[in-house]
């Protein structure tokens, strides 16, 4: 059992009260929105990586992708394709990456779920880089077999 | 119109001949499988940022999230939720990141839409860092209300 399958949430009840989104959503603390439904608002970033960096959350408080609801995490990226088409129709960015950071080791800053829109372009300073890790001869098929057989 | 919008997909029967995913799939070229189902394949990385790092792949043929249709996009998270509880069961790895790249700017390598399981430790040499950019006054508003007026 790992930490990340340990961690409890909060329920909504709690996080209202302390989260800065939930806070957001309950328009507690401005923002500045470009979407909102029944189950998500989406808002500009106040710390962008580049100019239109958007996130969409959803209203119920959930921690991270594992404790998000199925129902909730099927509209993700249909609303993300819709407005990752306005940024780049906004910004004229050439491309973007699409990111939700699971735990404080991964990045995740806020303990709500959220999804990056982060537009890119050529001369920006976004680093995502790793050195290409290398497994060991049949150690690639077992640990695949491994994830297999706990899903 | 900008370069994201404007750029023209392969059809997936023009893919199969060219496109190392595709040719994944139609099992031209072997693969670590984690999972399968009818649209879906998931694969452990050849060239890991972490071991245990997978991606998931759409059976058709689509180069980014704005070609992908909803309907299978909508199947994205979900599964991507189980892959990554059996990662971090598997890997005790802390917590992961879940990444779509989307062209090359955002260093998309192959041209069929996937999605990243990045597990990661408190050790490794993931780098995912921005500075992080300024609105000038009112200008953070006013982009919001342009993308929310493209939508």
């Amino acid at each position: 059992m790992t930490d990340c399958i340990q961690h409890k949430s909060e329920t909504s009840e709690d996080a209202s009260k302390t989260c800065i989104f939930c806070k957001i959503i309950n328009k507690d603390i401005p923002s500045s929105k470009v979407y909102e439904d029944d189950d998500f608002i989406a808002i500009l970033d106040i710390s962008p990586a580049n100019k239109g960096h958007t996130l969409i959350i959803p209203k119920k408080h959930s921690e991270t992708l594992l404790d998000t609801e199925d129902e909730i995490l099927k509209e993700m990226l249909p609303i993300a394709k819709k407005i990752a088409k306005a940024i780049c129709q906004t910004t004229g960015c050439p491309g973007y990456n699409i990111l939700i950071n699971n735990y404080k080791v991964a990045g995740q800053l806020v303990p709500h779920i959220h999804l990056h829109i982060i537009p890119r372009t050529n001369k920006d300073d976004f680093q995502l880089e790793w050195t290409h890790k290398e497994y060991e001869e049949n150690e690639m098929q077992k640990l695949a077999d491994e994830i297999k057989s706990s899903l």
